[in-house]
């Protein structure tokens, strides 16, 4: 079912990114790793040009897995046009370029995935540039499903925190951590099924 | 019910903006009429600059309307990051900088309106910009209304293409028009009644 695929893990070095890297490596599948300072290849997705030579220099892919979206977390008082930024380029605008820069790239019938984040739906105090980029990549996923031509594919997973982050319990009370597990198959559900402009929350 | 408020409309000249400048206004509301070009007062809400000089010249209000959000419209093949910077600038940080800055300037229990769109939800060929433009404002509006102090209550209306937009009816085939009695009631509860982090679809 599952032929090889090369796939490419944006934020391979992170906590989600690690993980599904060393998952799908088992499954036999040909992983590329980048990351912004480590990995086999670096990529600043906050540069479209650096996004450009990454991909002249992956060359073939099947799939991209988008795990990088950095975001401005702090106090309300401290939210103006500066530090929302960090999200409008990181999280938003660097994902939002991986797409209309890797659909010129990426093999037919390819997919992208990228991350949002339950914060679209559930907000949390300090994270407001967080559910607002989530919200951008999220509207951004069923339009461009609708757009991209070639059979190519694009979805968004949509965990709330998740179980190997700690760090960030404190900050969602009440919620249930998503499983590495459910992550797993969230993003498997997008690389391996048919789904398109869907939101996956797994 | 309806004490007589002092209602900011940013985007007064346009379409949606002049209907409801107009019924609050024969309702006897105060309206401080706003646009790029025209109105009492200019503001660029793509600059933080020109949004604190517009509230600085308005002084106190009660409530600030937003129907005021550029978007790029057109073929998918013309969406890159410079052309994506429309609906970031405009609909986007325009919108949310109008909130950031305006809450220094608004009166305890004030709130804000801004302007979204079915298109957050129900894509459209040649809209993705205004897809993720209006995903970003419903997940800041969410975010904000758990963070807002004073009482200060915010929520957008999204409608779908609205009965005074003909020129738009082509790109929403098999949508009923939002009608302006809709709309009018859509910004209604938000400025009258007492929710707070809701997208309102009239
Ligand atoms: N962790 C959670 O509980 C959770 C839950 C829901 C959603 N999310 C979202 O999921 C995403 C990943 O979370 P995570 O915990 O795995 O993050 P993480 O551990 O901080 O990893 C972030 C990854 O993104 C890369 N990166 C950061 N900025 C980049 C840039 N400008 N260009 C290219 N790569 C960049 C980092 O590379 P370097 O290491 O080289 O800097 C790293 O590989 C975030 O957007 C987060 O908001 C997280
Ligand atoms: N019309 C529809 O069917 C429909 C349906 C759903 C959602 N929407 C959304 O609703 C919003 C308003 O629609 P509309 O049809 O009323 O638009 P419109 O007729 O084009 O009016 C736009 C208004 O916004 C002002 N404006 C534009 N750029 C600005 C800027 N940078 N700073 C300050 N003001 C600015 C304009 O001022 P000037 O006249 O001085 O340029 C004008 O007053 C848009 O965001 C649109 O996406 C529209």
């Amino acid at each position: 079912m599952n032929t090889k695929k090369r796939i490419i893990i944006v934020g391979a070095s992170g906590t989600m990114g690690q993980f599904l890297a060393n998952v799908l490596e088992k499954e036999n599948h040909d992983i590329v790793r980048v990351s912004k300072t480590s990995g086999e290849l670096q990529v600043d997705t906050t540069s479209t040009k650096s996004i450009q030579e990454m991909f002249e220099k992956v060359g073939e892919f099947d799939a991209l897995i988008s795990t990088a979206g950095p975001t401005f977390v702090g106090p309300w008082k401290n939210l103006n046009d500066q530090t929302f930024r960090t999200g409008v380029e990181g999280k938003m605008m660097g994902q939002i370029n991986l797409v209309l820069i890797g659909q010129h790239y990426i093999k037919p019938n390819g997919s992208f995935t990228l991350i949002t984040g339950a914060l679209t739906h559930e907000p949390q105090l300090h994270f407001a540039n967080a559910s607002a980029a989530n919200g951008a990549v999220e509207g951004f996923v069923r339009a461009a499903a609708i757009e991209l031509g070639n059979g190519i594919r694009i979805n968004a997973v949509s965990p709330t925190v998740i179980e190997n982050s700690p760090q960030y319990f404190p900050y969602f009370p009440g919620e249930i951590p998503t499983t590495m597990k459910q992550l797993e198959f969230g993003f498997k559900k997008s690389l391996f099924g048919t789904v398109t402009g869907q939101i996956i929350e797994p």
